[in-house]
């Protein structure tokens, strides 16, 4: 192995109110970490400079944000870190997603386009904006009554943030926005190729973004032709025309730092970078996870859970299984909860505790089962596996003997049953589970959750010491991109090990209590019986 | 219309903690009110003077207390309405129910006999005493096995607050104080056998108490023995051999008041005194109601609907038709939800709000439907229809947007649900239900959930102003069993009228809002499917 004394890698985490960097060495040293919010941070009700309120459901973000925050977050973090700009060898980008957004043919966001500015639909969506409901629908009614067979590997239905709908939205209610974009892109891609520079004809994309929430696959590429006519006339050749660039795995290179972005970030031009990720995909590197196998879970106000496999395998139910979608080299798969930490503070709210040790002390002094509560988590719909934001929340199983704790437990409880749902339908789909990593803010701050998660599984859990994941597997990435004549790794294995299996090692091991385990079994099978009730009505 | 000035009627109410008696004119004035509690009020832990703890669902009264208690709350009624003795023209009684015991023959109760006094099944047990629900089972499954025709007249189903469960129940724990019981009788019976004194073949017994709780009519009489002697072989002669006395009428002459019982009152020996009736069931003339298909509700922590008819009809669901039942010449319909004010206030403690006007006011400004959240208020069983007390409430429809105050709405709308499902059910079996009177304390601390009645029912609603019903009942009931001579009334429903039709005509009417019903048109529907979802699982 070369000498990498003194080298590092920038993962850059771009959220929705603010975007970290982080600088770390090649040995897995964090050097330095800044988060620097947006200036506008989310746009939802009104334009900047507006005073018309924005559609309902909208929320916008501004593209100067993306790029004035990185650009500031990474000076901050390598005046920390003590390095010359030579020292980094490579740059690596994670980034929310599906946020999208139209621009001309040389990169220009269409919202920094005077005549456009006063157009809600010029603007970047944000992964959590909603206005295409009516599109949604039209698409999946579509794609189902034609039998299209790509429609499996999404579990059966288009989500209401993923990429087409978006597009359409925007064609439906904004015709001349429509066509006045020239290129329709990830804001993850659009950062990249603002990091690189060059032509749309080779704009990066990502695999990851474009397999998960752009209905593509390395097979058969994008929707066909016919589809996309049948949505709408002139959708038909949106790919074609309209979504120029090649497509690149996380970890692969996208191109090297140019001129004008190197200036901006204080960084070597020639710097490579890597193709984006969907920040939450980033936090499998970042957990130090790079074996096949492994359900890395962020948890946080909703959960993503993902998972590496070596077989491609379609199971009904399951969202999204993309080659190379998380590390290249295998087929990964990704579920998630709609509503997790978002409904523990749900609750909390509803039964007005703010004092949240005590509900969590008693809860926890409660028999597995809640003694009769069972609760369905839909509070926000469910994501995995019925795919449906109409669903709705329960509460069953209440006597006058019941407190506000037995209902807190049975909402935890749910989020472990809807976990172990997904688990057993990827198992029963032939996908190997063998281990659980916990990841994000939430499992330090409710251990509770995790021991019922492990109780409910049956299973060991992990809770992964940091909570900066994705940060650092973006930078990962950016140094796979760098390739293994600068950086000495052998394996996109051996760079996860080396730069984060030090801190995987020290992760907090949550065992099951086999009586709980047991005591469990019968519940979970009538959270089950629940779960298709409501869903049948 | 003879002169009847001055002469007034004694209303004794007795309660799970104390007993209300009042003084009322035969004009219908009030002229004296008195509650005095229970020394030992409900006996739910220990025994008086023991230290082991009583079996769980233990309730129990002491039978010295209801003497004590009554003879205290009449000499203060009786100085304060500043009339002699002989100006009572009659006494009734009204009592909680099921609630009973076992005495000697000379009706001795067998928890004053040193040697029984330390065994728990000697003692009275109170109507909400749950100790038998084996016995419950056992007399249900064998009824439905033999296909008894009589169980239909109780809804198909035996309750397990009833009469002969509570004694199986002691047959099988303590045959001991099985034995030893040569009477076992209502606490009502009892206490105007106390009254008026005599034999025990001679015991007077209301035929509402004896209907609404001890599998009692007048076409059949008690249930048959073969079918006792299935149930076990011990109880086939239980009728005959320990349940000796005659069947009376509430407003009937049970006897005269004795001189021994005369000077513990300090009232007249000689003093007529009507057979007893269940509490909630003298609500009805209390509230002025003589005429049939006027639904009495009597609502507090559950809810008791009384309903009077001119034909008998057996309708699946509805617990009780008793010939006489409530007042002579009706047939009496009872009905009742197991959780209304209980439920209220459970929902309100769970939700952490002691601040009741806010969560009322927010809950009242939510439209009809609560905004997609529905209830199940079987949070302690269900009453009517489905007489189940293992049934389990349930709150649905919840999404991450959802607050307090839509539980709480969803709650009163779940009780309104339930009363309309009631309504209908009666309907549906050719019962006429016409007017409907709200009584108890609750409809005057919750005037939401009258109007959320009146709005799902589609119906007018009377708010009697009186929350002292039952004792005015009582005594009118006492006025009755004096006898036109005496009263100068023409009829039961002259004596209700004199004597409570000031009161009821200061109802306050609740009318419906006519886009209210419609809105609850669909709810209404969804409420019926997850009652046949929940009742199925």
């Amino acid at each position: 192995m070369k000498s990498t004394t003194g080298r590092s890698a920038i993962g850059l985490d771009f959220g929705t109110e603010s975007v970290r960097a982080v600088v770390v060495s090649l040995t897995g040293r964090e050097l330095g970490s800044a988060v620097v919010r947006y200036r506008r941070g989310q746009i939802l009700d009104r334009l900047p400079g507006s005073s018309h309120r924005l559609p309902p459901n909208f929320a916008l973000q501004d593209p100067r944000d993306w790029i004035d925050s990185a650009a500031a977050a990474v000076r901050i973090v390598m005046k920390a870190a003590q390095r010359a700009p030579e020292f980094v060898v490579g740059i690596g980008v994670d980034f929310t997603s599906c946020t999208m957004l139209p621009t001309k043919i040389d990169g220009t966001p269409l919202c920094e386009i005077p005549t456009l500015r006063g157009n809600p639909y010029a603007w970047p969506k944000l992964w959590k904006h909603h206005g295409a409901i009516a599109q949604t629908n039209r698409m999946n009614a579509v794609a189902r009554q034609r039998k299209e067979p790509w429609l499996a590997r999404y579990g059966g239905v288009i989500g209401l943030e993923w990429f087409f709908p978006k597009i359409l939205e925007t064609l439906a209610h904004a015709p001349r926005v429509y066509d006045a974009a020239d290129v329709w892109l990830e804001g993850g891609d659009w950062f990249v190729w603002q990091l690189v520079g060059g032509d749309a004809k080779q704009l990066p994309r990502s695999t990851c973004q474009a397999g998960y929430k752009a209905l593509w696959n390395a097979q058969t590429g994008y929707p066909p032709r016919a589809y996309l006519k049948a949505v709408h006339p002139d959708l038909a050749d949106v790919v074609t025309d309209k979504m120029p660039g090649v497509l690149i795995p996380p970890g692969q290179r996208a191109g090297v730092l140019c001129e004008t972005m190197a200036r901006k970030l204080g960084l070597a031009a020639g710097t490579p970078v890597s193709a984006a990720i969907i920040d939450a995909h980033a936090g499998v590197p970042g957990a130090g996870v790079s074996e096949p196998g492994t359900l890395v879970m962020v948890l946080g106000t909703s959960s993503c859970h993902m998972l590496n496999a070596t077989r491609e395998t379609l199971v009904p139910g399951v969202a999204g299984v993309v080659k190379d979608g998380i590390l290249p080299g295998f087929f990964g798969y990704e579920t998630g909860k709609a509503a997790v930490g978002d409904a523990f503070a749900w609750y909390r709210e509803l039964v007005g505790h703010r004092d949240f040790k005590r509900l969590d002390d008693a809860a926890r002094k409660l028999p597995p089962g809640s003694e009769g509560v069972l609760c369905m988590d839909w509070f926000n719909g469910c994501r995995t596996p019925l795919m449906d934001g109409s669903l709705k929340g329960a509460i069953t199983g209440l006597t006058l003997a019941h407190r506000a704790e037995h209902g807190y437990r049975a909402v935890l409880e749910a989020s472990a049953f809807g976990l172990r749902w997904i688990v057993d339908l990827l198992r029963g789909g032939g996908v190997p589970v063998k281990k659980f990593v916990a990841t994000g803010g939430l499992p330090h701050h409710n251990p509770l959750l995790v021991r019922i998660y492990a109780d409910v599984l049956g299973e060991d859990i992990e809770v992964h010491p940091s909570t900066q994941g994705p940060a650092l597997g973006a930078a990962i990435l950016g140094a796979l991109a760098a390739g293994s004549a600068r950086t000495g790794f052998e394996s996109t294995a051996d760079a996860i090990e080396q730069m984060a299996g030090r801190a995987r090692r020290q992760s907090r091991l949550v065992r099951p209590a086999m009586r709980n385990v047991k005591a469990y079994a019968p519940v979970y099978r009538k959270y089950r019986e629940l779960a298709a009730e409501i869903a049948a009505t």
